[in-house]
């Protein structure tokens, strides 16, 4: 039996988006939780990445998780089994995210003496984009079977977000990926993005991910 | 140099969505025009399915091909190597297709004497899934990397799509992908649903796929 709360967020009546995101994360950065917004397309692997990036983090710091879907709870089901603190979140057939519905998500998870929150945000490359959720950070995960092509085709994600995991890479020789290709797309859209391949199912590259988590749960708190 | 036209598709100012993919529909039953509006994650294998299909059909109809996308055009000059007649539609950052958005389409892309068209959807398994485009029927590719939980997790998807093709099954000794699972979550949601594993790569599948297309542009004709 799961024991997570299923929460049905409303679509935001507010218009002002980018303002209700400031304030957000200025709420955030008051109770030093560090939120983190993590993007990617269905069946990249957020979950299975966040189940690792827990299992390396959890001893140091205390760890809440926002599972987003348009239905189901079978993510939320899974990262229950880490130990962290986790609600799932219902959009009712939302694409993506704002800050407003991220807000009720925060206020039903409880961010009191949360150092690291995460929301993973519906599995979609095009809508979550569009909206800033009042994270911290974005990081998004593009993965080996997906082509070294999205770059091109899904460039505004690739410009707001702060990180992209490259994950799968245990799969690279069974697929025509080419990572040198695929990390000169994503910098030439944004040349500050840092990049961590990684295979989420093996841990290969893991840890070099969780430290950058490290720096920036320590940074936020400052 | 590519010489297939770029379209900006508008968004639609037409409330009735459903009353106009009706009318499409007919428009394209009285042309003899065959068309397929194909879905699916980014990634997924879209496009390499396409150059696959029309490779196996070219000889026998006449095909035409809209590429729809956020951006970019990569799709479109691949597609333009098949011979097939091709326009790239962008849809200004939109996450869907909707039947008016489709019309401008088909209007441009000209389809007098095209027995089968196809529509490549925005790489999305939320929005495109919530607007009948006014296609003859509905197609969705799942790929084994993205995992056999997603009939789960975007149920409407699955529900009005009248094929899932299930891509990628090349690589299926490398992920743990469960396929009686995948077809039986596809089969509650959809009991009609046709479903055929296929790699796009190798070319396994396609045929019983490409003699789905020939039943249903014969079909069409009547």
């Amino acid at each position: 039996m799961n024991n997570f709360k299923v929460i049905e967020v409303k679509q935001s009546i507010f218009e002002n988006n980018d303002k209700r995101a400031d304030l957000l994360r200025k709420e955030m950065k008051e109770k030093k939780t560090f939120l983190l917004n993590l993007m990617s397309s269905p069946g990249s692997g957020k979950t299975t990445t966040l189940t690792k990036t827990i299992a390396a983090l959890k001893d140091e710091m205390s760890i809440g998780v926002m599972e987003a879907d348009i239905d189901s709870d079978v993510d939320a089901a899974t990262i229950e089994q880490t130990g962290a603190k986790v609600i799932q979140l219902h959009t009712g057939g939302m694409c993506h995210l704002d800050a407003d519905m991220t807000r009720q998500g925060v206020n039903e998870l409880g961010v009191e003496g949360i150092d690291f929150a995460i929301l993973e945000n519906i599995g979609n490359l095009v809508c979550p984009a569009e909206f800033d959720t009042g994270a911290a950070k974005n990081a998004m995960i593009l993965s080996i079977p997906e082509g070294d092509d999205k770059p091109l085709k899904y460039p505004l994600m690739f410009s707001i977000c702060d990180v992209l995991i490259i994950n799968k890479i245990d799969v690279l020789p069974y697929f025509d990926f080419d990572m040198d290709k695929c990390v000169e797309r994503a910098k030439k859209l944004n040349p500050n993005i840092k990049i961590f391949p990684i295979s989420a199912k093996t841990g290969e590259g893991v840890e070099a991910w969780a430290n950058w988590i490290r720096e920036q749960v320590n940074e936020w708190k400052k």
